[in-house]
């Protein structure tokens, strides 16, 4: 090694990382090229620090990281040189900086065929826009009231807290939860029963995975939600498609193709994407079908607290003799989706199955936020919040009807949602072409039959109306005119 | 129905929820009890509301949504009636306030041996403790600088930011991350490889699902990291135990016992519990082997930022050519557990695969968390940080190594720790009753037996020094011996 050879060392830095880093990463790209062979003796660090022009010490300390690397050795009274024992055909190659994949890593058979589902329509941009499903109206989320709450309880944050020991969730926002759910929807639970979660999604995936062997059979609506499908398919399951009339889920029909199934997902107060409530009668019968095949039934109880007409409806969960329902909901409608919180009921005899498998697992949710949650509901800002949402979704809801009904007519067919903060539009032409051809116009939405598990029999547009306001809600509906006219002219 | 049954109704109430709900929940408990039997009239709105001193609006919600879900009909011009469809085994049967299960629910084969492993040391109560492992120094966190910046950031938060659409994470998170990982452990990334989890268990979990099948090989140090086991055990791999010698994990018997792995999971700058660093020889041969094997290789880089002693050793990641290296990495010890946020860097083959499955899976993180660690990092506090827990575990591992060797003599032998916030000490009494018996004297920690997949051929304790004030060592010492005593003499 020569000082020209040093110096150009030099060339390579760029200044940003500390010299002494610069310094080993150098020497170790030279080192493992060939361009500094094994057994090379290294210049002293003294005369690599006159060479450089750098301290001793930080001569020293790269000389030390290449050490206890292995990339150099040191005996006693002697210099430094490379290590004896570096792989040859690893020294001698020129190895590019960027890696280079040799071959496509292969995927596990659940994430691929996960990756093969519906992807949903497109998202324009990372800001909600007219008509994107789901999102709630986070122009009226009151951020003020949210961001002190946080600042106040980040600064009394106890050691506790932070230390996050409580996997299955804050107990005083478990507590909130449990209080919530019991009054607005007649869910019986005490809070050991409440796990918090990052959503619904989180709790699908971390009930499929709990129950569920690889192959397992499980009940799915059809058409239903695509999240219970990608939890489903991400634990490996037979998903069994279930049709939906006008009553809900066809229990009988689940029986006749799948009596022994583990699981059943539904959403029974509020069918993903018709809306239908499924009837007493079936959510009985459902249960007793639970019950004796010793089957756990997901209830997704979204959109409950938006109801534009009359009282919400109770949950299936409370009707529950057999605990076999886990009840979810979530916090990313009625407070916002990038909060990340949500929860779910576990009946009593699987209570200590998801404490346990919590405690050995990822926990979800961040502790201030859960802390901040619970004083957000316990102080009233929630109540609060729900009643002016009611009141907004409900006007954005009919502002959406009038515009389609104006400007849509023959084309869209809405069907007044009577809870949440998303409708659904019935259309002749074929919905996935409409869905992109709106997209091509900015406007969002989700089509029906991305939603099918068999053949659609329906089509339409699934359209949020949550996060729009109502004087955009006309210009929105103009341009699924103009889609419709490509799809049809096409 | 007369007076007096519909008087006993309201004994029933609670008082807390709207008194229409409490109308409706009674009437259905009485209508599913069979106390008013399927098909009899019921009193009209205008009576109801008479005898109950109600509103007659208040009866009608009530009426109106047990009608909704079915448990009573209406017809024109004619009262309301018990539904004639309800269910006749349900309806007569005496039903309990309490869901009683019939049998326990079946687990999942991937939950039952989850279930089956050690469940770690006991955790005596919330609050961290002496010698309570992998618990940073809470009682040093700057939680006013957070504070400020939480406030700040969620009053700040855009529509975009709120709705969480940026399923890999912020943005700006993974733009700090990645410089951060660049410059401080020579990671070679861009922000689009980084993806943010909620700590290394979630990234663990979600790479062991996306590439391992059911019954697939993986790969695990032998002794490990039980986070890594239980993240292999829950996505029903099949792990092969590799052993662990002084230059870290032995290639060579991994290649003889499973050359067809599909993932290897390691901690090769620090293994855990004993600390080895993998050498360069062996670092190459793995990457090599991973290459050829086109598995994938999780390098778990827990602690690498607390270095006591020369400087952070370079991640393994930075010599992968193959791309088949995913690096975690976490901030649960750099910032605080109950903030739930870590990181994976998935080398480029497996980017697309990582982001549509997470568009179709949980979102795991906290918007304003991320955006609030974002602008901590980028201000400089997290570097502030990182420098002042250097100092202080540097202290606080003196401190332990000294108060063991003052205390514990012959008893706990400790190995000081070259990086992080925890030290192992070997004994030679079994160390599972030994930690139980520190545990009964309320000391925490974690016996080395647990990590072994194989007949443990070590005894000793983890002993965690972060969260510990140096004044607390010498107690803590103390009752460790009385503990060892106790061992010793049963």
């Amino acid at each position: 090694m020569n000082a020209r050879a040093i110096d150009s060392l030099l060339l390579r830095f760029d200044g940003k990382a500390p010299l002494h880093e610069q310094i080993y990463a150098s020497l170790r790209d030279r080192i493992l090229k060939g361009e500094l062979p094994r057994g090379v003796r290294l210049p002293s660090s003294r005369q690599l620090s006159a060479q450089l022009g750098v301290a001793r010490s930080t001569v020293m300390q790269a000389l030390e990281a290449l050490q206890a690397e292995g990339y150099v050795v040191a005996r006693a009274a002697s210099a430094t040189r490379v290590a004896p024992e570096l792989p040859e055909e690893l020294q001698q190659q020129d190895r590019p900086r960027t890696a280079q994949p040799s071959k496509p890593v292969r995927l596990s058979a659940g994430a691929r065929s996960l990756l093969a589902q519906p992807a949903g329509g497109p998202r324009l941009g990372s800001a909600p826009r007219a008509f994107r499903p789901g999102v709630p109206a986070l122009d009226l989320f009151p951020v003020g009231v949210w961001s002190r709450l946080l600042a106040r309880e980040s600064t009394r944050a106890s050691a506790g807290l932070l230390s996050g020991t409580a996997t299955a969730g804050c107990e005083a926002l478990r507590e909130a939860i449990a209080l919530h759910v019991s009054a607005s929807r007649g869910v019986r639970c005490t809070k050991d029963q409440v796990f918090v979660t990052t959503g619904t999604q989180g709790a699908f995936e971390e009930t499929a995975r709990l129950v569920l062997d690889p192959g397992e059979e499980a009940w799915l609506e059809d058409p239903g939600y695509l999240g219970a499908r990608h939890a489903l398919l991400s634990a490996c399951a037979r998903i069994v498609p279930v049709p939906v009339d006008d009553r809900g889920l066809d229990v009988d029909a689940g029986i006749a193709k799948a009596p022994n199934a583990r699981l059943v997902f539904l959403a029974p107060s509020h069918h993903y994407p018709f809306g239908v409530t499924t009837s007493l009668a079936r959510r009985l019968q459902l249960l007793s079908f639970a019950k004796k095949a010793r089957a756990v039934v997901v209830e997704d109880d979204y959109d409950s607290e938006f109801r534009h007409r009359g009282r919400p409806l109770m949950a299936l969960q409370g009707l529950d003799e057999g605990a076999c329902v886990v009840y979810v909901g979530t916090f990313s409608k009625t407070m916002f989706p990038g909060l990340r919180l949500g929860f779910l009921i576990a009946p009593q005899p699987l209570v200590d199955a998801f404490a346990r498998s919590r405690a050995a697992l990822a926990s979800p949710s961040s502790v201030i936020d859960q802390s901040a949650l619970a004083r957000f509901i316990e102080n009233g800002h929630f109540a609060t919040h729900l009643r002016r949402m009611r009141t907004a979704y409900r006007e954005r809801n009919e502002a959406l009807v009038e515009a389609l009904r104006a400007e849509c007519a023959g084309a869209l067919e809405p069907h007044p949602s009577e809870t949440g903060m998303q409708l659904w539009a019935e259309t002749k032409v074929p919905d996935l072409p409409l869905r992109d051809a709106a997209a091509a116009r900015g406007v969002e939405s989700s089509a029906i039959s991305d939603y099918y598990l068999t053949p659609p029999r329906k089509a339409g547009l699934v359209l949020g109306f949550g996060c729009v306001r109502p004087q955009e809600m006309l210009q929105g509906a103009q341009r699924l005119m103009q889609a419709f006219e490509a799809v049809r002219r096409a």
